[in-house]
């Protein structure tokens, strides 16, 4: 076959592009477990009809079909199968999984799960077709307190500043509620709740003017409830302050509500948790208006601090039905990571890089190949006690052998002790081990010796940048 | 929605499955990254000509379609997408990836790759239409050392081995050689090798008449021939004795040839690392004839003791032409673990259990609403030691409070310390913490208080059995 080029939209890493991602969600993961999210991971294809239950038709679905489908079907009389589609996301079928499953799980139920997800849109910068999402969720029986509208993002704010020694920059969640929005707009009079946010998300596209417009001309505002919605969009803090800001605003306008004022002390909550435990991190934005067309409480965004124009990195919020099944409601609220869109801005920025692109931390030389047990008896020793090794591929000369080493970046390369001019045969297990960095050697017992911790595994580190 | 049902053969686990599946998982990918193996991921997606290209419609193709694809592509001026199909194994993407990379990659190249595949077969026991796999392999660019072949499946043997401390059945990797069989065939002037291959591969089904049978009414050959080639299926053993048993064969049939030599040769060498390094585990077996139609070299099939029927859980072997883009030829060995097979099979015998199926080592209880906050410092400090920890959904009595943990499995529930009497606060990380299994209750310090270490995370241990 000839060279193949790369699909676009289904991003590949090389082998230290990989160490790269494999770090973040093994980072990711292990913030997760510490906050007891059990890990799950479910089937990559869901039944088409749940696929588009909410008349979900933007995100592209991919449809599958058995290549010998029809002659299978008529020769083993089977009846037409379900059609099948990729999930989108992983939250359609994580309430599938709870529906599915509930007589067997623990409510409130937390997870975390990651794996990849694929849209047919368009690829563009940091879209892809196939890409991996992190997310953790936590939904009850039921009811699900407040409290977990709090805690949630804030986990998420742990597991992303966990990689900022590794280079990843600072991240800011934004954060809104629907029942802010919803009972400020409902005090102004303006009753077409989605519809107003469906306007006021065009912001940062089209500007406040052009948003005002649409506002009287869509959604039959009045110039004041345009501007007052414009108003409340401009509000934003990392204090509680906000909370009076936006209290103030409805009350100059006669536009508190019952339902405002729940808004604004579940706001309030969050903010002052967040301001105590992440400082700096989360931001009341009131401007935010995505997804608040089906979230029922907070909504929540993330922005890589100087790579806002990258767009929403970890999104999510509270439904207060993620999953019912005519009997039972399970209220759930969580956030989603777009690990993807993430690493390869990571990759292409040029923010982070891998120490290396192989696990190896020691090359041990091969004397002759009539004597490449000796070479493997040393890997074994190393690998007994946690030391990544390799043998080198041929008996080829000792530098060819430590250029082998080089291309991969492996640190150390071991030259097993040689027959003596007495013909005595040394032990296995001794030798000498060189740092092709500093060309250091050294004698060595592969029964005892132990790289640099640094250089143990390999590592991923904060790089020059672009 | 009503209560949706499982899909056949798209198995999913409860948490603590996955428990199982993820420890499974990591064990394979510490060893293979041990032996210097570079963790790489393909996308899920490949040309479907490239998935068909050697007519391969048996592993039955998911074939993908865009639910949009022709109105946008109508829409945009988009010329027609190639056709996707999803990889019903790694071997084809990993070949690709090769090319696609070449420039880029150090030769040999050892990687390892644990990704979900996709096969639209009618689902069966231990036979999935979504599986995950693992598999390593090694390619050269132009060569590949022989030893290769010896040290891949030992890899594997370890790999698998260190899963026998939680449960996990011996294995036996069985082995055999494309040049021994082809050489003793051509030996005997039996010429369509793979004919024979095919017909001798049925033993297990139909029995050696059957297949004397066959061999003389689809091959041509004589009963002498049908003879021979039976004589040879039911040589193997452990040892080099088998080599030799297998020589004495052919020169008793005058079949001794050039090829037969240098497969013997290796297979002898196989054996022979084999039970130095891994005693017991490696069985040449010269019955084997799956996959010697595609594979060049060594071959090898891996059956669970005591699970025989389950067939082969990890199989693989050598191929003189991996990959090649006209210039280059890329020869590789690998293998490649059914990972959903071996688990599936783990938890349905019952041969292994997590010890729970939340990371949760402690849940920290709420006193009341409002002190939640002295909950979550607990939590916290105990997380920032490495020990998972969540805290109570509700502050209900202690005792429902001790059910959430129990249910769960959580071994630890810990108590923050009360207001005195006197109305002083006391430390924050001051508390009881009681073992619920034992009822065992102790004053503790969350800044220096740890679990026992087997309860720190979930463990996988071996279970009573079926």
């Amino acid at each position: 076959m000839a060279r193949p080029t790369p699909l676009s939209g289904f991003p590949e890493w090389l082998p230290d592009g990989r160490v790269v991602e494999q770090h973040v969600m093994d980072t990711l993961r292990r913030t997760f477990e510490l906050h007891g999210f059990a890990g799950i991971e479910t089937r990559a294809v869901e039944p088409l009809d749940q696929l588009l239950r909410k008349g979900e038709t933007s995100k592209e679905v991919y449809v599958l079909r058995r290549l010998q489908e029809e002659g299978d079907a008529a020769a083993a009389g089977d009846r037409s199968e379900k059609q099948l589609g990729l999930h989108f996301d992983l939250t359609v079928p994580f309430a599938r999984y709870v529906l599915e499953n509930a007589g067997r799980l623990a409510f409130p139920f937390k997870r975390y799960q990651i794996q990849k997800v694929w849209r047919g849109e368009r690829p563009q910068d940091g879209r892809f077709r196939e890409f991996v999402q992190a997310d953790i969720d936590v939904v009850g029986a039921g009811e699900l307190p407040y409290h977990y509208e709090v805690e949630l993002p804030l986990v998420m704010a742990e597991a992303l500043g966990a990689l900022r020694d590794v280079g990843v920059p600072e991240v800011r969640i934004l954060v809104n509620n629907r029942k802010v929005a919803e009972g400020f707009y409902r005090g102004l009079g303006l009753a077409d709740v989605e519809g107003v946010l469906r306007q006021v998300d065009k912001l940062d596209k089209i500007g406040p003017d052009a948003v005002a417009e649409l506002l009287q001309a869509e959604q039959g505002a009045t110039p004041e409830q345009a501007k007052a919605c414009l108003e409340l969009a401009a509000i934003s803090g990392a204090d509680t302050a906000v909370v009076d800001r936006v209290r103030a605003l409805a009350a100059s306008y006669d536009a508190v509500t019952e339902l405002l004022e729940t808004g604004l002390g579940e706001l309030a909550a969050l903010v002052e948790a967040a301001a105590r435990r992440s400082p700096g991190v989360v931001v009341a934005d009131l401007k935010i208006a995505r997804g608040l067309d089906y979230y029922t409480g907070s909504v929540y965004e993330t922005v890589l601090v100087g790579h806002e124009q990258l767009g929403s990195i970890c999104s999510g919020g509270r439904y207060d039905t993620l999953a019912s099944d005519g009997k039972n409601t399970y209220p759930g609220v969580g956030l989603s990571i777009g690990v993807s869109r993430l690493v390869s801005r990571l990759l292409s920025a040029g923010l982070v890089a891998a120490t290396r692109g192989v696990p190896t931390a020691v090359l041990v030389a091969v004397t002759d190949e009539a004597h490449r047990d000796r070479s493997d008896a040393v890997a074994a020793a190393l690998r007994g006690r946690g030391i990544p090794a390799d043998v080198a591929p041929t008996a080829a000369k000792f530098g060819k052998q430590i250029k082998v080493a080089d291309r991969r970046g492996i640190p150390f390369v071991w030259f097993p002790a040689q027959p003596g001019e007495d013909g005595a045969t040394p032990e296995v297990l001794a030798g000498e081990v060189k740092d092709i960095r500093s060309g250091e050697q050294v004698d060595a017992d592969a029964a005892t010796w132990e790289p640099p911790a640094a250089d143990l595994l390999p590592r991923v580190v904060p790089a020059a940048g672009e």
